[in-house]
C-alpha cells in the first residue's frame, strides 16, 4: 500500500466524558437520547470544544439517529455519520472508523458514542426479541437461546482441551473486582472471594452468576479529531495508535461452529484482527503496557489474552493463575476500572475509557509509566475490533 | 488539515456487477442473499480479481451480516465492515465510506453492495412497519404516512414560491424514460408522453403515477480499491474524485419542516454535501460532464439542480424546460439509464453504476468526452451524500 495509507499516531482522542453508571433496579432517572446528550456534552468540555463543533459521529452496535442528536445538541452540519456492523465487537473499532473518516478529510472532530438502558430490561428481554432465522431454529431448539448460553460452550471445550479451571474463571472476576473496590465510577464494590464465587448460582454451566457482565444504564462518549488539532486542545493527547475490525469468517456464527477446529472454536475470535492490529502498531503484545479486555465473559478474557498473544493457545489459565492481570503487582494489568464485570456494561465503552484515563495518567488505578494501552471489542459476531492507544510523551 | 487527508483520485471503482432487474408483479426467482452474491461474483469477475480477495465491506441503509456473505462466498478474513447511518441517502457515500477504509489502511479491497426485494411487498408493506415514535405521532395522524406524502409537501411548497409546474416534474419523468428506452438494463420500455403523465393517476398531490421511482427487485455491487493497485487490474480505473456525506440538521427531520426557512424547506436538503464536494474536487458544477441524481420522486430532481448548483435557487423548472437535463442535445445529461423512475431502484446503486459505465466510456447512452460524473444519494434523512467520479485520461 502507499506510503501515506494507515492511521498510525495521526489522530487522537482529546475528550472524553461520561454519565453515572446505574446498575439493575436502579435505572437511570432520563431518557436514553439524555444520557448520549449528557456524555457528549461532557466529552466536549473535556475537549474543550464547543458542542457545534462536532462533525461527525461514529457508532456501532447501535446508531443513536445523528439528525436528532443535531437537533438537540444544536449541531448545524455533519460530515460524518456511519457505523460498524455487528454489535458490541465494534466498540473499539468504532474509534478507528472515526479516525477513517478524518484521515480520509470527511470530518474534523468526530465523536464515539453509546448509551445503553438496560436496567429497564426484564430478564430475557433480548434473546425473545430476536428473529427467527435458518440458524436461530437449530440453536434456540437446542437451549442456546442467548449469549449466555453460547458463550458457555466456548467455555466448556476450552477447559475441556486446555485444563482450564473454573478457579482461572474466578481469577478474572476476582482480580476485576479488587479493581473496582478502589475506581469511583465502578459500580461493586463488595470485595468478592474465591468462597463467594463457588457459592455463586450456577447460571449456564460452566458459568456461575459472576462469570457475567452487569447490566447497567448508562452512556459514554469520546471526541476524536487530527494529531494536529489535538495539540491545541485542553487534554494531553492520546494517539490512536493502530485500530483494527473485522475477523476471520469461520468464528461469529454459531451454526457453523460445529465445523470448525478446536484453535478457532474455544477462542475469542480475535486471533485475525490481533494480527492485523500488532502489524499496524510499534510494539507487540510484549509492548502492551495495560489491556482493556471485553469481558462480557470471564472465559472471553482468557481466550483473547491467548489470541492478543500474552500467552501461549491453551495457556490462559496459568496466565491468570500467575497473578500476571493483577494491578496489584502484574506483568499485564487488565481492566483496571472493574471491567463490564464488576465496573459498568457499556458495550466496550468503559473500556476505551478506561484506556484514555491510563494513557492520560489520571486513572484511579494509574499503571505507573503506561505508554500503550490496548483496547478490544466482541467477542461477538463479525466485525470484532482491537484498539492500541498511545500516550503523549 | 495535514495535507496528506483526503480522498482526492487515490481510490478507484475497479469492478463492477449487477443483477437483472425485476419490476413488480415479476419478483426475483431466488433470496436476496443470492441476489447480493451474484452481484459480488459479477463485480469480482469484472475487476480480474478472486471473491475471497475481497477484504472489506461498505453497505448503507442495510448491511447483509457480513460473516454470512462471507460464509457464502468463501472469503477467509476481512478488516472492514461498517455502514452509513441513515437509509438510501447514504449509497453515494458508502463508495466514500469504502474509500476511508482504505487510506485508513483497514481494508485493501472493498465492496459496496446493495440489493433489494420490494416488489414481493405489498402495497403500503414498508410504512405499516414504522414504529410509533414521538414524532410518527404527529406526522402520520396528518396523513403523512410515507415518504411519498412527505415529498409531496415539500413539492407543492417548491410550486408556490418559485412557479414550478407539473409540467416541470414531466419533463424528468419524460427525459428519463426517453434514456431507459434506449439502456438494456432499464425497466420500463414504452415512450412516455405528457399526454400520458396528465392522464396518470395522482398519488399524493402535486405527485401522479409518473413522479415516483419504480419498486424493483435486484442488487448492484462496486469494488473499490487503491489507485495504485487498480492500475493492474482488468479495467480502466474510474477515480474517486471526491466524496462527501452528512448534511445540515434543518433538513431531514419531518417534525421539524415548519420551522425551517423556506430555502432549506422547499429543497433537496443536500446543499451542505454540495458545497463539501465541491470543495474537495478539481470542478464545480460548470465541470460536471452527466449527473446520476437521485430520482425517487421528479421533485426531488428539480430541487437537487439546484443544490448541487447546476441552476439559481427556485430555477430548475426553467432549467429541464430549457432541454439542459436531456440526453439528446442537453448540457448537463441526467439519469442516462433511466434513473430510478423508469430504469430500476436499487436505493442509488444504480446511479453509481450508471456513472462508472460513463467514466468507462462504454454507457448505453454514452455522453460524449464525459471526464466527471457526479452521483447523488438520498434526498433522505441524514447522512445524505454525494460523490464525483473522474475518468481515468
Amino acid at each position: 500500500m502507499s506510503e501515506t495509507f494507515g492511521l498510525k499516531d495521526r489522530t487522537a482522542i482529546v475528550g472524553l466524558g461520561a454519565t453515572p453508571y446505574w446498575k439493575r433496579g436502579q435505572s437511570a432517572p432520563c431518557t436514553l437520547q439524555e444520557l448520549i446528550c449528557t456524555a457528549i456534552i461532557a466529552a466536549a468540555a473535556d475537549a474543550g470544544i464547543a458542542v457545534p463543533d462536532i462533525d461527525g459521529f461514529a457508532y456501532f452496535a447501535t446508531d443513536f439517529d445523528t439528525g436528532g442528536l443535531m437537533e438537540t445538541l444544536g449541531i448545524r452540519e455533519v460530515g460524518f455519520s456511519s457505523m460498524l456492523t455487528g454489535s458490541g465487537g465494534g466498540s473499539a473499532g468504532a474509534v478507528g472508523l472515526a479516525s477513517a473518516a478524518i484521515v480520509a478529510g470527511l470530518a474534523e472532530t468526530v465523536v464515539v458514542v453509546c448509551g445503553v438502558q438496560q436496567g429497564a430490561l426484564r430478564y430475557g428481554a433480548m434473546p425473545s426479541t430476536y428473529d427467527a432465522t435458518a440458524e436461530s431454529c437449530f440453536y434456540q431448539s437446542a437451549g442456546l437461546v442467548g449469549p449466555g448460553h453460547m458463550f458457555a460452550l466456548l467455555a466448556e471445550r476450552h477447559m475441556h482441551l486446555y485444563g482450564t479451571t473454573r478457579e482461572h474463571f474466578a481469577e478474572v472476576a476476582i482480580s476485576t473486582r479488587a479493581n473496582a473496590l478502589t475506581h469511583p465510577a465502578a459500580i461493586m464494590k463488595k470485595p468478592l472471594t474465591l468462597d463467594d464465587y463457588f457459592a455463586a448460582p450456577m447460571i449456564s454451566t460452566p458459568h456461575c452468576l459472576f462469570d457475567f457482565c452487569l447490566e447497567t444504564d448508562g452512556a459514554i462518549a469520546v471526541i476524536v479529531t487530527s494529531t494536529d488539532r489535538a495539540r491545541d486542545l485542553r487534554q494531553k493527547p492520546v494517539y490512536v495508535h493502530a485500530s483494527a475490525q473485522g475477523g476471520a469468517g469461520e468464528w461469529g456464527r454459531s451454526i457453523y461452529w460445529m465445523n470448525m477446529p478446536d484453535d478457532s472454536f474455544a477462542a475469542s475470535g480475535h486471533a485475525a484482527v490481533a494480527r492485523q492490529l500488532y502489524a499496524r502498531a510499534d510494539v507487540g503484545p510484549s509492548g502492551i503496557d495495560t489491556a482493556q479486555i471485553y469481558d462480557h465473559f470471564t472465559s472471553q478474557v482468557l481466550m483473547q489474552l491467548e489470541d492478543y498473544g500474552f500467552c501461549g493457545k491453551g495457556e490462559s489459565g496459568d496466565f491468570v493463575a500467575s497473578g500476571a492481570i493483577r494491578f496489584d503487582g502484574g506483568s499485564l494489568p487488565v481492566n483496571t476500572d472493574g471491567g463490564q464485570l464488576s465496573g459498568g456494561y457499556i458495550w466496550g465503552m468503559s473500556h476505551i475509557r478506561e484506556a484514555v484515563d491510563q494513557m492520560r495518567g489520571t486513572a484511579a488505578n494509574q499503571v505507573r509509566d503506561a505508554r500503550f494501552a490496548l483496547v478490544t471489542g466482541g467477542p461477538s459476531d463479525i466485525p470484532v475490533s482491537g484498539l492500541i492507544l498511545r500516550a503523549a510523551a
